[in-house]
């Protein structure tokens, strides 16, 4: 039977109830599992969820974090390299990835390079950590006619962003968090702010009021902005 | 012990697998499941995880599509006032609500009263229907340092959201759906646009080419544009 066949698998930001059944599912018929490792070696979507298939053959993924886009392509390559090994012998291959594949996913550079070597690949979708953060907050992102925007606090038009009407989501605040503190009070935003930090895991801190703010947060902050 | 508590959960977008682990095991801890109704009669919520809880107690919630807002607040009050003869005996209730709680759910009036009564409430968070539907597409939301707008296609600023730089997601353009085409056609984002109706539901359809489209569509219609 041709089983050839990568799947991108979203497993949720963190809680490992935030999985879905689907994601478990294809997890359990693959034949590997490829896991994204950081540049401080944690595996965060494998720890996800290790405990689920204890058994399985996990493969790592190394991902520098640079800006550099020939050692980037590199990485990427690579990587591609190794899925290809498994798919030439017909193997089903799972690649996890935090939270959801079509939402700021590295693995979307997979997904398309082994698409472009002419195989099969699909994405499962996942929790998105803006969703599990106004749900830790017991807060709506949006509702009736509100716009949502989700920013990366990297964006060059941040400011810009922070300007458009309706309801913002900023990701990935990490090291610039003073700067994007600084940055919401010159719009008067400040206080239309709250912030989860390691949303879902053993270190997770709610921030109702983000004057509390004051020292350098994790990677994985999210900052939620209602008009 | 006490127990008495409102959950929220987001059952996800109509695939059965796309439910979480912990949407499965607070349906299954609950003592009563209360269902969203829609004006044609569909359950499509329920449908979802029915299932999976074949012997659970299930209320059905009858919420009018009106933009009467008397009428609306006594559809809630009256929800509300069954969920409370719950909580006041000390019960669990699960209140599934379709895609993310956290997104567009009418549930959040249900959430926000009922915290007002002086009950606790948690949200469970679900697939969103974006993600499913760029998932089915192969296609990613949002990467690097792209920006993403979700905005309602009954939005009154809807054009203006459309201006924005940054990629874009058209929600519920149903009923709309002509005018929707047209206005992304004369804003030149036609040819940018892709649409997923009734995703992950027996009678999806996919368009890639918006061209194609020239009926009304169904009401959980989804467009995404890239830039």
């Amino acid at each position: 039977m041709e089983k050839a066949k990568m799947y991108g698998i979203g497993v949720g930001p963190g809680d490992k109830e935030l999985v879905t059944v689907k994601a478990l599912r294809i997890l359990k018929e693959s034949d590997v599992v490829m896991a994204p490792v950081m540049a401080n070696g944690e595996k965060t979507a494998w720890g996800i969820v290790k405990d689920y298939i204890p058994d399985k053959e996990v493969i790592d993924c190394f991902v520098p974090m640079t800006k550099d886009k020939e050692k980037l392509k590199q990485s990427y390559d690579a990587i591609c390299d190794t899925v290809e090994t498994y798919l030439k012998n017909n193997k089903q291959v799972a690649f996890i990835t935090l939270g959801d594949p079509t939402i700021y996913s590295s693995y979307m550079q997979v997904n398309d390079e082994i698409k472009k070597r002419g195989y099969e690949t699909e994405l499962i979708p996942g929790i998105t950590s803006f969703c599990a953060a106004a749900a830790r907050l017991n807060m709506s992102l949006c509702e009736r006619n509100e716009s949502l925007t989700i920013l990366p606090s990297s964006y060059k038009d941040v400011r810009e962003g922070l300007r458009q009407k309706g309801n913002k989501v900023l990701m990935k605040a990490g090291k610039e968090i003073l700067q994007v503190k600084e940055m919401l009070r010159e719009e008067n935003l400040l206080d239309k702010a709250q912030m989860v930090e390691c949303c879902g895991m053993p270190n997770e801190r709610i921030y109702r009021d983000l004057n509390e703010l004051d020292s350098k947060s994790s990677y994985f902050s999210l900052i939620i902005v209602k008009e």
